[in-house]
């Protein structure tokens, strides 16, 4: 504990996911008081056919 | 708000996520009373060898 | 399965839960082409200082 | 989408919440690229007897 | 890892959240092959009105 | 209900799955005073590149 589970949209590369971890790491070991060793986070990678928002698949939706 | 997880066996096509999208995010609009575009949905798709139910893995069991 | 989680915040009648569950059920059920009984919903409700958006508590926010 | 749960042991002030929800976006947002109000968190507060390490319950661990 | 989270109808005792921990988390070690240590578990505890079956919530079925 | 997720690194036998949903199921039976039929358990496979402790993901982790 903390355990933090990331939901993002596939495609993300290794670099992103090792700053992404670290600087969580960091923002929540700050915040909580606890040592950086503590938190456990998993990255979950979802294709843009299996979101949506307001009824609508991300991968339905025109490119922003 | 509201966060929606819908974990459900692999294998559906790109026209019944688009339905599951749609009319979940419909029923849950009506009942609480918010706008569609408030509605995130997730859809997880799982391996028949990921899943039990009674200590059995749907990979295992019989086709119903 | 299927298995569905939706994360509401805190505040809802037992009649809007109730609802809630009919026609998210119903929604799955038609679009995935399983029976009501196979749906297993879980409500989890939270507070308005445990949800964020944009980086501030919706406890924080000025109401809409 | 991004969407956080942070699962952590109950006992935070809401200002903790609060620099929590806001350097956790923070540290998404700069790895991920996306804009600050895309990223939706939520906070679950476990109460110690329902967290386990190594087969012990929290509540059961001498304090450390 | 692993971690598991388990979803439970609220009342339990603390001596069987004991006993859930320490079981689940040995029947896990022994199949992946990884040390006790290793496993993390949080229990949730769900309202019977915040749990459906068939688009039933739990608090509005029969007792079994 | 009980509903269990269980987050392993991915790798795993489909044996080694198929003992750890049974195992799993007869440890969480036994403790809840519920039917094996009751219990449902999803196994969701990590990535070693998704998963992070103490802010170091696991395919940069030394080999234990």
């Amino acid at each position: 504990m903390p355990l933090v589970t990331i939901k993002i949209i596939e495609g993300r590369t290794k670099e992103q996911k090792r700053g992404l971890a670290k600087d969580v790491t960091g923002a929540i070991a700050k915040n909580i008081g606890c040592p950086d060793s503590a938190v456990t986070i998993d990255i979950v990678e979802m294709k843009p056919e299996n979101v949506s928002q307001g009824g609508i698949l991300f991968s339905d939706k025109p490119p922003m």
